[in-house]
């Protein structure tokens, strides 16, 4: 069978995760890397171009993997990008999921291409077991807990702080809460009050620890409402413990069947690596892209559009006698 | 807009368990209950008729819940009347499913019905989610655990022995292995060791204790090779704690996104009523069904071949706004 030849733009992350997990999927391959910086300056283990030259490769790409980052690039390069090539994005910017999907379809529509948008894992896998366990438990509530894991935007934040040299802040669910739901206990569930937030840090040298702490734990929206402990370390140790891009977090439905019965639904997610498992989940959505594509069913599709055996390379006759 | 028209095909604890689940979905109705039993002795919430009566109401239902036992009605059921309506079933045989679906794909292509098998939670959302962790990583093991939960066949055959009056027997898996896959630790899995059979009998008058004891931990396939534990009860207390049917269980990938790093997928569902939850999955898929139908996308379907959006009753855009 022809493999499938995939084409990954920009090489953060999320770009490295799709490079190295390609490797587990034997019906794709790997065309090229695409990145705006100078191709020869990244140590890629793959051939790696200029996104100038992407054009070039539009009879030798099936579907592109955009990889770059959801505040800035996707927007712009999604669209763009889709009206030459199939394209799968993990846009995580909740709130314009809609515009960018309607922005897509249209451009995709056009063009006679499928763009599938927000695949990863919140939204992805998350959004899919949220919209399963409410069409099954239409009476209910649906809890969604992060973590633990690594928060790249509030490191980033406590690193921006005054006497910060350098800094991990991981967003952890309070364990007790989390329990309570799977335990089919009522609670009253607002996000800050379910997490809390756990920083380590390394001070500047002569840096003044009780103002450095009151200005991270002071931070609104960041941290200010939320419980915060803050840890101070050496380099060593912030190298040694805290290089890992850890995340995960799990979506729990306490639904009533009937009045009497409840349902408890959950999915949870525990990754070592957070870009490396969203690149996991991308692979598969590029598969289900390709054969959406050949089937001609263009246009933008979600995580809700696609049926689940798109996403495995085995027959529709395999899985029924190996999974279901 | 209009309802949609569901059947209910046998009144045992599935077909009840979708009569009070309809009740949460106002886009559905239930036209009636279907049994091969008097109509008039069965004590339904809704209207009941006879088996015999179905074929007068092929315009005013649009699918049918099969609710018959897996064992010797669906066989017999499910192809006959996917010659006329559009059929969802939660048949459960694995090792048949194959012939089982090719038997139903034939009959509803050559009839243009829509014939949906094997829904419920295993088979059903636990294949889902077999297949979606194994599709997004290649490398790794899946585990299923099954339980906490009441197993009608043991509690049946319990019952069975000679000296037993009354018995309910729960399946429950091993904590520590449960904990030990979800820590990404390695183990050995066979279903025999991964699970312990819990008995609650009560005895006959006069019955000899400790034979009834060795009857049941010796029976081959149900409790041999089994750490199996029996408590003696009297009928008061095993009516007061054990009339319920929960059950539920877990699906666990342990997936390595690279040689590094471990990704734990898991999927678990704890049922305080087995037969109600499976229930309100098959009244997710007859809406999904319908849907199919109306697009004339005839034959027969698996949770595998249906997207995630057609199980809800929300738009799309609705569904993008709120869940994605
Ligand atoms: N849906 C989900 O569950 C989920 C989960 C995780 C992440 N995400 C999304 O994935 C997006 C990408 O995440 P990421 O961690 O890969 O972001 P990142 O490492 O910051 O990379 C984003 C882009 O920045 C450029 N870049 C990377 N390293 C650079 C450097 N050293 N100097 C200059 N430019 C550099 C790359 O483009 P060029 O190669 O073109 O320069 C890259 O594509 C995030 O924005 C997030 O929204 C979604
Ligand atoms: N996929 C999954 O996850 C899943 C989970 C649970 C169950 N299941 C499947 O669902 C099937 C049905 O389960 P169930 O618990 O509803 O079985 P059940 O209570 O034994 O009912 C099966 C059929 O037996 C008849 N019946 C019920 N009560 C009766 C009575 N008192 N006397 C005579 N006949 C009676 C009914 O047909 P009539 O009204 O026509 O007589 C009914 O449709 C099981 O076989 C199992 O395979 C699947």
């Amino acid at each position: 069978m022809k493999k499938t030849r995939i084409g990954i733009v920009g090489y953060g992350n999320l770009g490295k995760g799709v490079e190295a997990g390609l490797k587990h999927s034997p019906d794709l391959e790997l065309t090229g890397i695409f990145t705006r910086r100078q191709p020869d300056q990244l140590e890629t283990l793959s051939p790696a171009y200029s996104i100038d030259k992407l054009i070039d490769f539009k009879n030798s790409i099936d579907v592109l993997i955009l990889c770059g980052g959801s505040q800035k690039d996707i927007p712009l390069q999604a669209p763009e990008l889709a009206q030459t090539f199939n394209t799968v994005d993990t846009y995580d910017n909740h709130n314009e999921i809609p515009v960018h999907f309607e922005r897509l379809d249209k451009v995709a529509k056009e063009n006679k291409t499928v763009a599938v948008l927000s695949t990863g894992w919140d939204p992805g896998l998350f959004s899919l077991n949220r919209l399963i366990a409410e069409a099954i438990m239409p009476k209910g509530e649906t809890y969604t807990f992060w973590g633990p894991g690594l928060s790249q935007g509030h490191s980033d934040a406590v690193r921006r702080v005054k006497g910060v040299k350098n800094a991990a802040q991981y967003t952890v669910p309070k364990k007790e809460r989390v329990d309570k739901v799977k335990d089919k206990q009522p609670i009253h569930y607002n996000k800050k009050e379910a997490h809390k937030r756990v920083v380590y840090l390394v001070l500047e040298e002569g840096a003044d620890e009780s103002k450095v702490k009151e200005a991270i734990i002071s931070m609104p929206d960041y941290f200010q409402g939320y419980e915060t402990k803050i840890t101070i370390l050496d380099q060593d140790t912030l190298d040694k413990d805290h290089q890992g891009m850890p995340h995960g977090g799990t979506v729990i439905r306490q639904g009533k069947t009937t009045d009497e019965n409840t349902a408890i639904y959950q999915f949870g997610l525990d990754l070592d690596s957070n870009p490396e498992f969203t690149a996991a989940v991308t692979i598969a959505y590029a598969r289900a892209a390709a054969r959406l594509a050949k089937e001609r069913q263009y246009g933008a599709k979600t995580v809700f559009d696609i049926a689940p055996g798109y996403l495995s390379p085995e027959s529709p006759e395999d899985l029924r006698r190996k999974l279901l």
